[in-house]
């Protein structure tokens, strides 16, 4: 399979890309590093990386940028970095990405258990998370020529231990429980499913 | 109570305007019409109607525009209508209005049943609404001095007769399950909850 990772170079990206990369093609996708540059907040950029990568199989994205940070602070302005970022940005990747996936393709997007155990700072990655979730359960049904979409949903990752501090009691999701969310999404045959990894 | 409804004027607003105002200070908010007008895709918009209201009890809204259209034609563009509207729009009521809104005050905001039994044309409010029921969880463990928020989420209502071919089988929510809904987060202890009326 041909398998474009939007978000390699990041902690998920990267031991995806190691889990994958031996028996699949892997085209590595980040808006610096990676073998082609993409940044997902800009509509031409997606277009452009697709042109680049031709006919692919299965997309992955595990890049989704949000606000971290105090409610307070939290205006208009903040709210959009994940707006733009992990749901505007995934969204596109679905809306452009559909005219260049081959028949039967799969595309797996990332949320996070934030959708429905939220942490304080973390609201903005809720609702981003949320709207993502929806958008999987809609597209699903919308999607043609066997194209499936799901999202994967994990809770702190065992490689992100700077987080653990902001999710007490939270069972980290070790990174092969993550990698086999990715595997039931890509080479299994569900769509529209949020698939937990807790 | 002195209760703010935006999108008084609308088929739900006008209904609840109806049950509330007999006990309730009602004022009744949409971009035309209504007694303070406030375009809530605006930030200075909120800002204004908020000034012009002062302190308030409970926050009700009922305004959020999302775009309905096949999914072919979907690109960033249309999607942002739903995403600057029923998603940003009612975000920003909540961020702007927790410091105008008295302690002990509720927000109460609108989503669907569309979040999770998608329809055909409607993937836009899907993830409006995701988004919208993520963020009332996570805002419901910031707000202080006692502020609560909820949605409310109904199937197709009603008084929405036009919309019933597009939801083949569902089981209208009727304009009072939709009114006890509100009734339940307004009036109630609740908070961070999606009030289900199906
Ligand atoms: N880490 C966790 O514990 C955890 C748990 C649950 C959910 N999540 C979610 O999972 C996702 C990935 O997490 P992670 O820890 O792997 O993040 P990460 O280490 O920060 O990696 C993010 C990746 O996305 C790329 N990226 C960021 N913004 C981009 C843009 N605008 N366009 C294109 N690529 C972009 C980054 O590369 P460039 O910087 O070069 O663009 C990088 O490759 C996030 O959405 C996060 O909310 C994380
Ligand atoms: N109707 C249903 O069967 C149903 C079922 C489930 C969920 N919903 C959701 O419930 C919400 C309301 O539905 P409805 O049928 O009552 O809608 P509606 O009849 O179209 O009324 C919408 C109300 O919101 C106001 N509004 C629209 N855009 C606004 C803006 N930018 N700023 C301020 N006010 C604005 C409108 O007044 P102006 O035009 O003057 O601004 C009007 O008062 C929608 O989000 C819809 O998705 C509806």
């Amino acid at each position: 399979m041909k398998i474009i990772i939007v978000g390699a170079t990041g902690t998920m990206g990267k031991y995806l890309t190691g889990a994958f990369e031996k028996e699949h093609e892997i085209i590595r996708i980040a808006s610096k590093g990676g073998d082609i540059q993409a940044d997902i907040t800009s509509t031409e950029s997606i277009e452009s990386m697709f042109r680049q990568v031709g006919p692919f199989d299965a997309l992955i994205s595990t890049a989704g940028p949000t606000y971290v940070g105090p409610w307070k602070k939290m205006t208009d302005r903040e709210f959009r970095k994940g707006i733009d970022g992990k749901l505007m940005g995934q969204v596109n990747l679905v809306l452009i990405g559909q005219h260049y996936i081959n028949p039967k393709g799969s595309f797996t997007l990332i949320t996070g258990a934030l959708t429905d155990e939220p942490q304080l700072n973390f609201a903005n990655a809720s609702a981003a998370n949320g709207a993502v979730e929806g958008f999987v359960r809609a597209a699903a049904i919308e999607l043609e020529n066997g194209i499936r979409i799901n999202a994967v949903s994990p809770t702190v990752i065992e490689d992100s231990p700077q987080y653990f501090p902001f999710f007490p009691g939270e069972i980290p999701t070790t990174m092969q429980q993550l990698e086999y969310g990715f595997r039931k999404s890509v080479f299994g045959a569900h769509t529209g499913q949020v698939i937990k990894t807790y």
